[in-house]
Order: structure tokens, then sequence, then C-alpha cells
């Protein structure tokens, strides 16, 4: 969408979007990324934001606004799931133009709802603020809770929880022919890389016990599948 | 079903029901009862009947049958899924009659079967074969196999991973009006007491570590969860 000039509205900044908005805003059946998910990661990146002096009615407004439409597994089409940091961005730009943001501002916000994803994306946080949302959101799958986040995710498309991996994909990351993405697998590609792809010091440091978390849960995982404990 | 006599067909233990009939038996699509469940089972009760020194036939058969029939959450009715030791055990005395096993035989293995649940039964494991198939059965939900197994159980239930429990649930187990049985809830519920239901002593070993593990795991969620670490 394009938009309008909001130069004729005055910008109140206590014209924000709040937590009891956002309960209508983010789709209902997700126990991925549902309203828990949405306000954790808002208290994360509040928590995050004000640590590093980020612009924290952007933050706030972002960790709102950031999972609005169609992430779950059961969103309609594979292209609407990947593209969700798209969609959410245009469902932000809706709302705070209505709240009467001025334009650079709701396109810093937009900024970082785009910016978010870890893969399909070709944004990269390139403000504080962004970076701010990219980190919060992150640390919501390390730790028991991303271990949670993950297994609820494979079950709901489909994928067992633990299969052993190939060694094509340990290798290269892309599986064989009928080989299924497990929860464990999920761990292997993305999970454990997330530790290293954070920006902030205050959000590196929130990620250590909950990587090593992690770890030591599919480590385990992996030795009770194969009968070794 | 009634048994007719099998004292006609002479019973040779080499007809023993096999991991690769068993693929055939077990339902697809339910990532908590499928066939690696079974496997493991099997597996597991191995391990533990001949340390225990129980009748290897008799576990062995009781373990690739116990969840032959419907215990996923997406098991067509309540009933069905309630009752799937019932079930399952009609379905293993058809099986182990075809297999030519004589009639005292199949019931030692129906017995293992209908005593393998936690609840909706009213068999207790009478004999050490059941006592043995319980105990593989249930340290399949210790551990970071049964963190895994009951949150992919809960997302296809519907159910969040982690809600805060009332205070009624904590102290009655019954949830108020409109409550949602979490993983969590679950873990208070029924997997925390595990351990203590079961029936040997190599059993209560291998479970020392996965209880803890249990344990440690679903501590480390409620704290993220309340933004305390």
């Amino acid at each position: 969408m394009s938009l309008r000039k909001a130069g004729s509205i005055p910008f109140n900044k206590k014209i924000m979007p709040t937590p009891e908005q956002a309960r209508a805003w983010i789709p209902q059946g997700d126990p991925v990324h549902d309203y828990d998910h949405v306000m954790r990661v808002y208290h994360m990146a509040d928590r995050i934001g004000k640590a590093e002096g980020a612009d924290m009615d952007i933050v706030k407004a972002a960790a709102l606004l950031h999972d609005a439409i169609g992430s779950a597994p059961s969103a309609n089409t594979k292209e609407l799931r990947h593209n969700h940091h798209g969609s959410s961005a245009e469902f932000a730009a809706q709302i705070l133009l209505h709240e009467g943001w001025p334009e650079d501002r709701i396109q810093a916000v937009q900024h970082c709802i785009r910016a978010h994803r870890f893969r399909f994306t070709t944004d990269r946080p390139d403000t504080l603020e962004a970076k701010v949302l990219y980190d919060a959101d992150k640390l919501d799958v390390l730790g028991a809770l991303g271990v949670a986040r993950t297994i609820a995710y494979a079950a709901l498309a489909g994928q067992p929880f633990y299969t052993q991996p190939s060694q094509q994909f340990l290798d290269t990351g892309k599986e064989i022919p009928g080989e299924a993405h497990s929860s464990y697998h999920e761990y292997l590609f993305k999970l454990i890389k997330i530790k290293a792809s954070l920006h902030t010091a205050t959000a590196r440091k929130i990620a250590e016990d909950r990587h090593d978390f992690l770890v030591a849960f599919y480590t385990e995982l992996a030795e009770e599948a194969a009968g070794n404990r």
C-alpha cells in the first residue's frame, strides 16, 4: 500500500497500539505464534530495548504487530506463511496510519517487522529498533520455550518430533527424497545457529543459558531415542 | 470377542508377531503413539523384561500390539481413545489366535495390554509381564521423549503447551470452566506421578534421570514463560 502523508494529523505519542488491541489482531488456534508469544516478545523487546537505548514506541508497536498475519503451519499457503512478515508490515501501516502516526515512524515500524525473520527475507535489521525486535523474537525459539514451540509446530505440520537425519542433511541441510523434517532437523538447521545471529549484547547475554538448555534437550532426545539412556 | 480353544493347533513358540508386522498395525499420522513409540517400548520392555526374568514371548507380543488401535487425539471419539487398551487387546487376540497361540497365553498378552494405561482402566498389572509393559510404556512419557510426546499431543488436541494453572487445578486436578489443559497441566496431573507408579526395580532405576530431566524442563518452561529467565 502507499502511505498518505500524515502531516495534517498532529502526532500524539500517546496513541500507541496496546496489548488489548493485539489480542484481537493475533490469529487464534496457532500455539506457536499466538498471543502468548506476542506478549513474551513484547516484554522481552521492552527489556532489551530499554537496556540498549532504543526508541521504545517503535519497538513496542513493532512487537505487538510483528505476527499479526498468517505464520501458522495451517496458514492457507506456503507463500502466505513465508511472507507473513510482509503481510504483517502492511497491516501495521494500516493500524498506525489510523492512529495518526507520521509516515517516517510507520516506516520505521515496518522495517522492524520486515526484518524479523531468520529466513525468507531479504531485509536485514538496519536500525537498533529492528535489531531489538529480531533479538526478542528469536529468544523465543531458544530455551524450553523454543523446544516447546518447535515441537508443537512440527506436530501441527504433520512432522515427527524426532527422526535421525540423513548424512546428506547433516552435510548440506537438504533432506533426501522422502526424509521428514523433524523438530530435530529444525534444531540442527536453524535453532542451533540463532545465538550467533543475535545483534544486541543484552540479548546475547540472555541467550547463553537458553542456548545451552536447547542443546541439552536435543542431545538428550537423540540419546533417549537411540536407546542410550 | 470369545476365543475359540486353540487346542488343535500345536503351539509353536517361533510364531511370534514381528516388528515388521507391527509397522502395518500401528495407525499412521499420530506422532505420539506411532511406530517409533512402539519400537521404543518394545526395546525397553526387552531390556526390563530380561533383567526381571519375565516370559519374553508374552512381553514382546504385548509390546508390539499394545497401541495398535486408536489412541491418537484425532481418534474418532473420546470413548475410542479412552478404551484403546481394550480395543488393542481385542485386536491382539485376533492376531495371536491366527498365529496359533493357545488361549492362556493370549489372555496373558491381553492382560498386559489392558493394564498398561495410567488412567481410564480398572485393570492393574497383576503379572510380571504386565508390570514390564506398563513400566516400558511409561518410561516413554518421561525424559526428553516424554516432553516431546506430551507437547505434540497437546498441539494436536488444540491445547497450548503452557498456561499457568488455576489454583483450583493445583489443588484438585480439575480445571475451572474454560481453563485449557496445557501440556504443563498434563505434567502436573500425570507425568510428575509416573515415577512413583512404576513396578520394577529395573524401570525405577532408568526413571531416575528421566524424571529429573522432565521436572527440569517444565520448571524452566514455567520460569521462561513468566519472564524470569
